[in-house]
């Protein structure tokens, strides 16, 4: 397998997380976002994802599939080894509206081109856009901890007694909120889920500073 | 079944063509998106919907979720009948990555609670409001479109003989996009598919302007 990735992408650190997290290898392909205008726009990038947007993964079958959570329930259909989806149908749902909380309704709001056109179309100074940035990955925080106290959740991860996609998709948007320097300290659940999950090598081999184009 | 719903809203409406395509019946509740500062902030919603965003399904059992494309996975997973997916994986993955390009990727920057930060703390006006809406909901066609060709489809729907997800969630784009007067000339293939599905009945019982709620 290929995985068209970016270290600091949280999309393909969701995925990085999810590959190591079924011990499959992968070959990673470096799209840079920022270098020569941004490599995901260039031609030879939309042939492999028309979306222009990292991760793609390519299946060794040359099946190729953008969107992060796309691929993650495709590495669970064809992988089903350590699976990361509950056996249940209320928990997948839980799951899976958790991950959406931040991979729909907050990651795209901080995204590289939504953040050109705030600076760019509505001539938003730097500091405007690092505020419209800490406001919606402060306010995905908010929704996903409410998420997880309406549904009692105590446990070490977001579900259960392993991690899944929703731990996927945590810990790479506490990494872009640290970086921003949202307060976490409103969210102590979530920093224990994160440290709970630092511990294990799937997700520290994951991490955007230990991807070979980390710069 | 219970669904918490508005008639206007993309997401809901996805939701709706999905429990029509299956021939569920369900109870529909209006959350008004507007009216009273928006009833979906207030804390009787929360208290069923921590994201304070709609929609929601309450199950007979009781298992509520939020999230649009949780509750079409949760539906195709525990009524099977009238497949919103096909049969193999890697038409899975297609038709998830089409749905999330406009679930993830367009949607949530048109969401009212992002529109009022555009005009209230960015200080656009409407018209800069209504040009960044116009311009995600093209960015979404674009790559959609390209998507479907990228696949080699000509088909009557996005993807297979019947309507799938991808379906579900193009159609309620294609809505918003005609009413924020989005040219549709450069789509051909996205409006044919979009009229082939206003043939259904289930599309069709669907439409914003069929709702209890619409004013």
């Amino acid at each position: 397998m290929k995985l068209y990735t970016y270290f600091r992408s949280s999309a393909a650190y969701r995925v990085r997380i999810a590959l190591n997290l079924k011990g499959l290898e992968y070959q990673a392909v470096p799209v840079h976002l920022l270098r020569g205008g941004g490599e995901q726009l260039a031609d030879a990038y939309r042939q492999v994802n028309p979306s222009a947007l990292v991760p793609t993964l390519v299946d060794d079958n040359g099946v190729a599939i953008g969107q992060s959570l796309a691929i993650l329930e495709y590495l669970e259909e064809t992988r089903p080894d350590a699976p990361l989806l509950p056996g249940d149908a209320a928990g997948r749902a839980h799951v899976r509206a958790l991950a959406l909380a931040l991979v729909a309704d907050t990651h795209p709001l901080g995204n590289l081109r939504v953040l050109k056109y705030i600076k760019g179309e509505l001539g938003q100074s730097e500091e405007a856009k690092l505020a419209w940035q800490r406001h919606w990955l402060r306010e995905g925080l908010v929704t996903f901890d409410a998420m997880l106290s309406r549904a009692g959740n105590r446990g070490r991860y977001c579900h259960g007694a392993t991690p899944t996609l929703a731990d996927c998709c945590l810990v790479p948007h506490l990494f872009s909120a640290r970086r921003f320097e949202v307060d976490l300290a409103p969210f102590p659940a979530l920093v224990r889920i994160d440290a709970a999950c630092a511990q294990l090598p799937a997700f520290q081999l994951a991490h955007p500073a230990r991807q070979p184009d980390c710069e």
